[in-house]
Parts: C-alpha cells; sequence; structure tokens
C-alpha cells in the first residue's frame, strides 16, 4: 500500500508541475493561481501542499529542472565527438532538436526569470552559465585550431543561441520544413558565420 | 483652461503608458492590476478610464504602438541608402541601437502576444511581419544579385532578427563592450552567415 500510495503520489507532482507549466506558459507566474492550478490537476487546493512547497518552489523546480535536463542531455548528444566542427554540428542539431518540442519551456524559462527570488535566479543563472559554457568551449577551441574565426567568443555564444533558440518562437512541425531542413539551414548559418571563408576551409 | 487640460491629459496618458509598460514587463499582463497602475501614475483607479478604455486596450496601445514606432524609424534609416549591402548594414546597425535602449519594449512585444485577443493579435502580427518583410526583402534583392547566398529568405530573417534582438537580453551599458562593438561583431556574423565566401565577395 505503501508503495502503491508513493507512486501515485509521484503522479500527482509530475501532473503538478506540468499543470504548473502550462498554467505560467498561459498566464505568468503572477497570473496563476494555486485554485486554479489544483482544479487542473484535480486535487484539493490544500493537498497541494503535500508535493510543492510554495508557488516559487514550483517555478524554481521547473526552470531548474529544466536546465539539468537540458545540460545532462546536451554532454550525452557530445560525449565522444571530437574537434570543434563535429562538435559545432553536434551542438546545433541538439539544441534545435531539444527546443523545438519544448515551446512551453522555452518560454517560461525565458520570460520567469524576473519571478525567481534572488537566490534562487542565481542558481538558474548559474546553470545556463554551465549550458553556454559547452559552445563558448567548442568556438574556442575552433579559434585556437585556427577553424573558425571568433573575434569574440561570449558575442558569439550568445548570438547563436539566440539565432537557434528562436526557431522554437516560429517553427510549426506541420508547417513548410522539416525538422531536418531547419537544422540544415541554421547550421549552415552558423557555421558561416565564424568561418573566415566557406570554400576554403572544409569539414 | 481648455487647452492646458489638454495638456495635461496628453501627459496623464503618456504617465499610463509609461507605467503600464514598467508593471507588465514586471509582473506580466495578467500580473497587472489597474490599482497599482493607478497608484504609480498617481490618480484615483476610476479615473484611468478617462485614459484608457480597457487593460486590454491598455496593452494593444503598447503593442502596436511600439511596432508602428520600430517600423517608421527603420524606413527612415533605410531612406536612400541603396544596394543590399548597404542596406544590411544599415538594417543591422539600426535594429540593434533601437532595441538595445528598449528592453522593456522588447520584452512585452515578445512575452505577451499570448494576452493579446485574437482580432488585437492580428493586428499585431500584421504589423511584426511589414518590419520582418522589409529585411526579407533586403536579403532575397542581395541574393537575387547575387551578393548574398540565402537558400531560405524567411529562415534567414527570423535567424538574423532573434540573433540581432537577443543582444537585447545581455546587454549592459555599462559593460566591457561600447554599443558600436556590439554592432559590428553582429554586423560581421549576419554578413558572414548570407555570403558564400567573405574572402571572395567584398563590399
Amino acid at each position: 500500500m505503501a508503495r502503491r500510495a508513493g507512486s501515485d503520489g509521484a503522479k500527482t507532482a509530475e501532473a503538478i508541475r506540468a499543470a504548473g507549466l502550462r498554467l505560467i506558459f498561459e498566464h505568468g507566474y503572477e497570473g496563476m493561481s494555486l485554485r486554479d492550478l489544483a482544479e487542473m490537476v484535480g486535487v484539493q487546493p490544500g493537498s497541494l501542499y503535500n508535493h510543492i512547497a510554495t508557488k516559487q518552489a514550483l517555478l524554481f523546480e521547473l526552470l531548474s529542472g529544466h536546465m539539468r535536463t537540458l545540460t545532462a542531455a546536451l554532454d550525452e548528444a557530445l560525449a565522444g565527438v571530437e574537434g570543434p566542427l563535429a562538435r559545432l554540428d553536434a551542438f546545433v542539431d541538439f539544441h534545435l532538436r531539444y527546443h523545438l518540442t519544448r515551446k512551453m519551456e522555452v518560454f517560461v524559462n525565458n520570460s520567469e526569470l524576473r519571478s525567481l527570488e534572488p537566490r534562487n535566479r542565481a542558481v538558474i543563472t548559474g546553470l545556463r552559465r554551465d549550458y553556454e559554457r559547452r559552445l563558448a568551449d567548442i568556438l574556442a577551441e575552433g579559434a585556437a585550431d585556427g577553424v573558425f574565426t571568433v573575434p569574440d567568443v561570449k558575442v558569439a555564444t550568445y548570438a547563436i543561441l539566440a539565432q537557434l533558440t528562436g526557431v522554437v518562437g516560429w517553427y510549426a512541425p506541420d508547417g513548410r520544413l522539416s525538422e531536418d531542413e531547419v537544422v540544415a539551414l541554421h547550421y549552415q548559418l552558423v557555421l558561416r558565420g565564424i568561418r573566415e571563408s566557406a570554400q576554403t576551409i572544409r569539414p
């Protein structure tokens, strides 16, 4: 019985996170009420507190969970991939495909940093830096090898991330372009942006 | 006296827009209360309605006002500039500098499309398309001239806009880089991204 209750508890906690993400996506953190959250999950408002300590804790769990899962998945995608060109290719491929199916996570992560308490915000900022550093390292390695021309690694890192993540805002799975086409088009844009000449240096 | 009242009325309306922008930036549209807005402006809640019809009308006015002013300013920046390379340069320069001083407008325009009623959202979407079309036209002209290589004008347009607007999220006027340096670094990234070879084709 205890085991079954544990399993139901885990399911309820997961349902709360999913509903919380959707409600914050649709209404904003301040616009989301815990009453609506309880209703969407199908529990009494009071029993939410068996699963989340506060609304702030829920937001922090959503944002930190997203960042930790993202970075772990990136590390898996980059594992064993050698050389800056191949690693950049793997990064672009991973970052695009991972985010294309996570529109709500991307939006909430970008729009609700404002709603984090300072200590929580510092943690999320640190997790973002960890993720960004992996791309910055690829660019710096390529620049050191003479494969890339990157006058400012930090600016190029932010520029590439903004360009790739921006796709989430307009991409429609049933639209004109397949995911593979979107990935190929962006890899080309990113790669050209940091190479002295696309004609003289080839992967 | 009537004239003076009119002038005060215009000042109050402007103060309401400025306070509304800040409150939506900080709390989200749903999280902003008209009571807080009245308090920030220093008027009675009831007298807000002498200036704005509804909270929705205020949001629509903020977003549409931003888009119309932006596109008019772009047209001014591009006026008389000939040829796709010079026009792209002017576009990048304008878009970056204009947005760097409008962090709140950029954030609210990107995060609160969700809060617009369908008819209002259609208007804003149309205004965004108008603005995007100007960049798309530059890219298409350059591709037709053989100056740019753009396999997909729409994707390149969105990619460039996301890359440039993303700067607003991290740029600090008192930071490491001057505005001129940020503009130059991005012009280089953008230009390389759409040119077959930076070595064989020069402006």
